[in-house]
């Protein structure tokens, strides 16, 4: 069989199964979530087994530590993906929610109730728990998924797959609502990314590099999520302990991470008190500083920042520092240089802050706290399936809810329509 | 200058535009709406002088006499057009609404405060009041709008562009904030939705062929709308007065929009009974029936109906008609056969209004009233920019809120994280 038919029936089935899923009562979708944990722990042999071979083959290849770091499973990590799933068991349902109702004049009730979106399709690197993860989450949705990961993990992703498509069977759901694609090849997901009939929703989780690829090809929607070049503004009233705190657990605290700060925005009144002490604290750290001429008259040590420095997701310790001459400027820059993904402020002025929340077009924006904490379940959504940096449809993190949509529904007791 | 690069000039200003429109207070867009309003009102014979000159070159093109109808702008028709403005205006602005807002154990408040979409590209055809209808949309939730109607309406499109722009400036916001294309070649749409830097959702109004054309060739994410195959499912336990009067409105009262009914769907336990009269009723009011194999033996003077009425969005006089077992098969035939568009049910039996609000996967989905409410206003959205048959972002007719969406706010004081 080719492969593009081979992907149609794949997307044909899923189709097929979310109807069934989408109908789902939360007991049943929970118990399966449940059941997949179970088999996930119960098979970790067979998992680790085939997360070897994809290792010895990965090393054979040649990947880098850190892609290998990603790559691999470890008995203590199958049981962190079980765990997580029954994280998502404990989730309260989104379907069927009713998020409001109102009465119009002539009696008729119309609400806006919550429904699955469908089929979600999935693309994403390395790491084989996105596989669990995504797929229980979009089943707690109601939404039928199909997995596309990377070709380096294409055994581990596959024995996932297998397993979770067992506890399924199981607990009595129809297994192709969480189909793993079986092919390596990129033209699996070219197809994939063709499927508007059956599929919904494209999701890429990854660089930048594999959400070009596939918004540039997809005739799906995409959520999507370029980069993160997250900023942190000090303003003049900052508490400094507060400041130094903050932007040093931005920086350093994880800096391979897209909710990482990338340049840090000083006032120009707090900057002659604020920024040697902060410097040192990251430099220390090992981070590299690259400032703007007014950051270099304070800290002679540092870097010149060029232009790109201002648009860099540097994903590593350094850091872009600039002095501004206010909170117009500090919003200013973050709208021409950001990426709209996190950003905050520091300081005691009210207006300030309430300024900075306003304004900033970003999806997370916020007063006196990490840019660290722009992550799903850190803000309490319980999971996340994505960061989307467009606002269409979802913006920001992303959790099950925003798997789903509204439709109207409308009681009536015999209305007709007279103009 | 050549068209691509005015199209790039028209997207790149009304970005910028967008900045300021996104932060102006309820107060000022509302003074701006109504002055907009005013504006039209005022310049009345000029209007109609540039819809003349329209009609003229429509005619002379022998554009039909349904066309010209819809591109006909009269003195009452500008005067209906101010009043969807003042309305626009009364409505609660979404903008800066916190919709949601909660604490983190770690003392972090956060919430979802809805903001504009930013810049909205619409494409549409014939009607002039469109150009104002929409502008006010979109003006209202705080985005900056580019506009393109058809060739035939350019003159008049033009005129109410100037219009608003001249009362834009009077109440002091950026004019850019509204742009009317001013070229009628199809490269201009073309290049439109090639301008994904500067325009993040377009919203085409019109047929299946303008939607498809602009699909097509968008790299913008579309909102779109392709067909109403809307649905009435007469149930086993129906009140017989309801479903005649529910079932005329639905087909007779305005047959050629997307919300009337085109297939009825009937139990075939009041097949017997209930066929009759609303054939009746609605053949004297000039429907032609098209009728499955068990409908023509208790109507033999309808027609046969083919696979393709079953697609078919007539809008027209015309209906299709299949008798089916049971409530399951009513909610199966939607599902091949519909357009996720409108559906209804008409029943005396609690469970089954349940089951079909809960199966019927429509934007609209009714119990005991006619299709043709799913409409914004007639919901209560207060006005319509369009109706989604997909479901990401939004789904069924779309109001203001609709053109907005939500970022996080975090309020913290000092909170780093930790893991």
């Amino acid at each position: 069989m080719d492969i593009a038919k081979e992907i149609q029936k794949i997307a044909q089935q899923a189709r097929e199964a979310s109807t069934q899923i989408a109908r789902l009562s939360s007991e049943v979708k929970d118990r399966a979530l449940g059941m997949m944990a179970e088999g996930l722990v119960e098979k970790k042999a067979f998992l680790l087994a085939e997360n070897r071979k994809d290792l010895e083959q990965a090393k054979k290849e040649g990947l880098s530590k850190a892609m290998l770091d990603r790559l691999a499973l470890t008995e203590v990590g199958v049981k962190e993906i079980a765990q997580g799933l029954r994280e998502i068991a404990l989730l309260p349902d989104p379907v069927g929610e009713v998020v409001k109702m109102w009465r119009r004049p002539n009696g008729l009730v119309v609400g806006k109730m919550r429904i699955p979106l469908g089929v979600i399709g999935v693309i994403y690197e390395s790491r084989p728990n996105v596989t669990a993860d995504a797929a229980g989450l979009c089943l707690k949705g109601g939404n039928a998924v199909i997995l596309r990961g990377g070709s380096e993990a294409i055994r581990s992703n596959r024995a996932i797959g297998n397993v979770l498509q067992e506890a399924m069977e199981k607990a009595g759901i129809h297994t192709a609502a969480v189909q793993v694609i079986p092919h390596t090849e990129r033209e699996a997901v070219e197809e994939m990314l063709k499927m508007e009939e059956f599929i919904d929703v494209i999701i890429p989780r990854g660089g930048e590099g594999l959400i070009r690829f596939v918004v540039e090809r997809s005739r799906i929607p995409v959520i999507k999520h370029y980069k993160g070049v997250c900023h942190i503004f000090v303003d003049a009233t900052a508490d400094k302990a507060m400041a130094l705190e903050i932007c040093y657990n931005a920086k350093v605290q994880r800096p391979g991470v897209c909710n990482a700060m990338e340049t840090l925005l000083v006032h120009q009144e707090a900057a002659p008190s604020l920024l040697p002490p902060i410097a040192e604290k990251l430099q220390k750290a090992g981070v590299e500083l690259r400032g703007c001429a007014r950051t270099r008259r304070i800290l002679p040590n540092a870097k010149e920042a060029m232009e790109e420095d201002w648009y860099a997701e540097y994903l590593d310790l350094i850091l872009a520092v600039k002095v501004v001459d206010d909170i117009a400027e500090a919003i200013d820059h973050i709208g021409r240089y950001g990426s709209r993904h996190t950003d905050a402020i520091i300081t005691s002025d009210y207006a300030n802050a309430q300024r900075f929340l306003r304004e900033v077009d970003s999806s997370t924006v916020l007063v006196n706290a990490s840019t660290r904490f722009s992550d799903g379940y850190q803000l309490g959504l319980g999971a996340e399936i994505g960061i989307s940096t467009t606002k269409l449809h979802a913006f920001g993190p992303m959790g099950v809810e925003d798997l789903t949509t509204t439709k109207f529904i409308i009681y009536g007791d015999g209305q007709i329509r007279t103009s």
